[in-house]
């Protein structure tokens, strides 16, 4: 068993998607049924993943950087990317585990490009710094009208969440949130053999075999695992 | 003799300064003398000092980020030296083992702030992060003219370290180096407690005993220790 995991390559899987499409949900589901197959993966998240990126996601999450501009926090959320893939994603997969994010580099593309009107060239410049060649394989972007997220989530779960991190991100108007959304979809449409759009909304059984189909349309020896 | 180093405690030494006036060799020197005293101490450099931080040093260094402009490298500088005391200063200070770093945050100070312009409110936001509590306890400033320095280090010996690095600060002019020692200046008449500026046109063993005698001075235990 443990001569077949290591034949196969281990994947670097991001999820992306805008606030409460259900994507930490997801990724937990997905490391279940990884592992239930015999297939070594961690988890992680952005912004976060290592002691200094988490820092920096309280600092940021926090409001404390927020008069310094989206440009700003562009270069601090890659610099904490950088040191996520050279002490996680990097580390992990060189080891033969799959790698499962909760986020990664295309939220700093749509939160501080695309909708907070960061430079396209400092954007890519940042890429080049912060993967240090590490692209993910496989990119699930979650599709959901930010309405519909919203009202899903509930109130009640977005004010505990604001509580635990004081997220600034979440508190901006349905509109912003409408842009982020097809911020998403334009990074899907410009990258589309690495980004696979999926309508979020949906029950979570079906969402998540959805993704388990795709994963194994996309790397066939995932087929002959147990459901 | 394990005990009497136990009991002393351990303190984190920066060392500041224009480029060819000479830290390195008495950050180097520092650390011999403390080691010969039965001192634990670990010597480090920024920007660097961690894989993650050498890498974002390195790409500055390359030139990759200079059309950023200086808000963008000191931020990027900032998220590196969070990284750097998270893994190696505030450990190595927690173990009791003085740091001794060839140059820290006021070369971000007085590199992208005074010099390059960065507004005070970004340059302290990103003091408070970087720090994250380690405020070194002592700053060597180490002061020289610039065109001193230059002939000193010598044509050959600087165009080996750009070779080495690409190290596109070390090919600005003349005056933008008075300008940078300046800023070193100024950030020692703002902190008399933490910075010693020492006169570094002076021959190394004079300018090592020189640095001794200061530290002996604020911490009298270490009088005690051999020559």
């Amino acid at each position: 068993m443990l001569d077949r995991t290591a034949s196969r390559a281990a994947r670097f899987i991001t999820f992306e998607g805008g606030e409460g499409v259900g994507k930490s949900t997801q990724v937990k589901r997905l490391l279940v049924r990884l592992n239930r197959g015999n297939i070594e993966a961690v988890r992680t998240r952005e912004p976060g993943g290592t002691p200094t990126a988490e820092a920096v996601r309280a600092f940021i999450l926090q409001g404390r950087s927020e008069a310094w501009g989206p440009g700003a926090e562009a270069v601090l959320f890659a610099a904490a990317r950088l040191n996520h893939v050279n002490e996680l994603v990097a580390p992990n997969l060189a080891h033969g585990r799959w790698v499962i994010s909760d986020r990664f580099h295309d939220s700093t593309r749509a939160y501080q490009g695309l909708t907070g009107g960061v430079d396209e060239k400092l954007i890519r410049g940042l890429e080049t710094l912060a993967l240090n060649g590490h692209q993910p394989d496989l990119t699930f972007v979650l599709d959901m009208d930010p309405a519909v997220a919203f009202a899903r989530v509930g109130s009640r779960q977005i004010e505990a969440a604001l509580a635990e991190t004081g997220d600034r991100f979440e508190k901006e108007d349905l509109s912003w949130h409408a842009r982020l959304r097809q911020a998403f979809l334009d990074i899907a449409t410009t990258n589309p053999d690495r980004c696979v759009v999926l309508p979020a909304n949906q029950n979570e059984d079906a969402l998540e075999q959805e993704i388990w189909d795709t994963l194994v349309r996309r790397y066939p020896e995932l087929g002959t695992l147990p459901n």
